[in-house]
């Protein structure tokens, strides 16, 4: 069975094609600068095996539609392609960030699922929106494919009220919906089932903190295999500070900058999503960059560096506290699969907390998964790397054949 | 030695005469509804012992000034007094809640240092005015008199940058002062201190968690004696959640109710500090009235109770894994000293982490200090009475009479 995955943003399309039977990437690519007067896309055939072939092409693309047309024509291309025809492909899954409290599990998508998608856009507003667009066109596209949405906010919806619930008046959860949802769950979903199989037990069976440590960022407390507490709230830009999102902090400082610096809320909201962060420290937000700069004697770049190990080991030290007992932690994405100075930071020093890192095994490049911590570490810690992608094409099969 | 403790808020004094050769409180009193049509004075001769008097007057009190003569004329009236005339009083010592990065230690007062109080007014305009209005009368009717201000902040001031900057934009920092300063700050040193003795160690050999808990409520990482990190920021609204305030969250919950619910950025403002915490929860801001609704099977009281609760357990947690080693957890302040269902909920299923709670030393009625913990906890803790106004006298005669 061939899944396709999809993740439509508002000027970008990524896709995966996926042959289900061997849970092989056959095809992969990401086309940017939609509606711009340049489209570029990027387009991979047998990704990451030895018969990769990457692809490169520049061209105006006006829409999503006309995107999604290109990826359909590198799909079944004779040079570009893997595929004869769009019919071979039985299920597309779609990635959609925010479906607050309406979902919590993948469903097929039809009208009254577009509805409820839209009405819970205003809390994600240049997701959702993007998200509509890319299934209607690829409805249209795909019209024999069973179209299945999967959602960010999902893995979370376990998550008590006593968490989820903010300290403002309980009205706005009412009239608003202002509460915790989370995000990153298709990842710490899969993170969670791969470190349950890695140590031979079901995730039911595990506590774990999954610690997602990307451009954005977000940590989970797993409790018997489910959410019970994530960083992430109402929007991504809570939890941990990130590249360029500031993360939880004291909301008066709004209303400070508004009185000092005379910023709108309008300008406070951009700025603690799209300003702040790494970025706001230091000027970059790429932690490479930082590194390089940290090398260099930038104390700037230091300090951004040390906030981020400083906000994500006091997460980790809340959730191991929440949960009690813990059977694990995972680091995973960019950040998390990549940079063991981070993982260093975060985790030095916790030997009484039954954590105890190997400096050397850290210090190694993660294949699809690594242990950092000594075999005498009472709670274990890995390197996972992630798959959001796989995770949605198997929850996309789930819902079209249940059976498989 | 005699001295008398000054708090001043915005339409009150609060006031506690000590004789610092016994560490006795003489007298201690309060004056409420500064300004309005009839103002309130509670007063006690000889508080807290057996020949304690109590007394209760009522006339309106149009400023501080009439209120600061009207607390002289009770400390030396015949039937209310305990000192014959002003000229006794050696010092007073002034609490500020906002010293900013000004004052990492108590200072005599002269014209500098009320510039410098004013200067950082704006960051907490609602208490310095008024600390300052105090000052300002008390110095004129008690003008042979020591005057020293000891601030909330001053404790905070060893707080490394990693945790005081904020992920916002650092020219913010640099412009405006946006930082977490930290409050309790007289608290957090006292029950330090105090903690360190019960232990017969010296504090900079103690690593501790500190949660003082109340109306107010913050907890801070002790290291060595030090404060390496503190909940409260910006302002006393950052860290856990309160009586009226939101603590930490998700700054895009402001952007979002603007838009959504039309509020001003000035509406916010106060939504965070005045109608949020428990109170917006469930309509109650006092735990009693609050653990009174949950035996009556009041929902929204559950869960304001357990999101207090969830929120302390977290920064326990974080600060556990920030100190790595802990030599103890001191609970105090109204919550921490008295409220037992706090207590336990915070702490219990800890003892992985080293936290074996004894519940029934918990349920008890604290003394001065209790601990609460079963013998065999690696980590000890203690519920500590604290007493910031004989720590305010005590850091007065080390600024007026440093030999003593």
């Amino acid at each position: 069975m061939k899944i396709l995955v999809i993740n439509c943003g508002s000027s970008s399309i990524k896709y995966q094609l996926f042959d289900m039977d061997s849970d092989v990437v056959m095809a992969s690519g990401a086309i940017e600068r939609i509606g711009l007067d340049m489209g570029i896309m990027s387009h991979k055939r047998n990704p990451d095996t030895d018969d990769e072939q990457k692809f490169k092409f520049e061209q105006p693309i006006p829409n999503h539609e006309v995107g999604m047309e290109l990826v359909i024509a590198k799909l079944t291309a004779e040079d570009t392609g893997v595929i004869h025809d769009t019919a071979e492909i039985a299920g597309v899954g779609h990635r959609i960030v925010q479906g607050a409290n309406l979902f919590s599990d993948p469903v097929l998508v039809n009208d009254e699922v577009k509805a409820a998608i839209e009405k819970v856009a205003p809390l994600a507003p240049l997701h959702n929106y993007a998200h509509l667009a890319g299934i209607n066109v690829a409805q249209r596209l795909f019209p024999n494919a069973g179209h299945v949405v999967v959602f960010d906010t999902a893995f979370h919806q376990t998550i008590p009220a006593h968490s989820y619930v903010y300290g403002v008046p309980y009205e706005m959860y009412e009239k608003h919906q202002v509460r915790r949802y989370g995000f990153h769950g298709t990842s710490h979903r899969y993170v969670t089932k791969r470190f349950a199989q890695l140590m031979g037990k079901k995730p039911e069976d595990c506590n774990i903190i999954t610690v997602h440590l990307g451009n954005g960022s977000s940590l989970t407390a797993v409790k018997g295999g489910k959410s019970i507490d994530t960083s992430m709230g109402l929007t991504p830009t809570g939890g941990v500070i990130m590249g360029t999102r500031t993360g939880d902090i004291d909301p008066t400082i709004l209303g400070y900058l508004a009185r000092t610096e005379g910023m709108t809320i309008d300008e406070l909201d951009e700025m603690v999503t799209k300003k702040s962060g790494l970025e706001g420290i230091c000027g970059m937000s790429d932690l490479r960059d930082i590194h390089a700069a940290v090398e260099e004697g930038n104390e700037r770049a230091k300090l951004a560096l040390d906030m981020l190990c400083h906000r994500v080991r006091l997460f980790i030290g809340g959730y191991l506290a929440l949960l009690g007992h813990v059977d694990g932690i995972v680091f995973t994405a960019g950040i998390g699969e990549n940079d063991d100075i981070v993982r260093h930071d975060v985790l030095c020093g916790m030997e009484e907390l039954g954590i105890k890192l190997d400096v050397e095994a850290n210090s190694k490049r993660a294949g699809e998964h690594m242990r950092i911590t000594a075999e005498d570490s009472r709670i274990p810690a890995f390197v996972i790397r992630t798959n959001e992608e796989l995770e949605i094409a198997q929850q996309t099969v789930s819902v079209i054949a249940p059976s498989k």
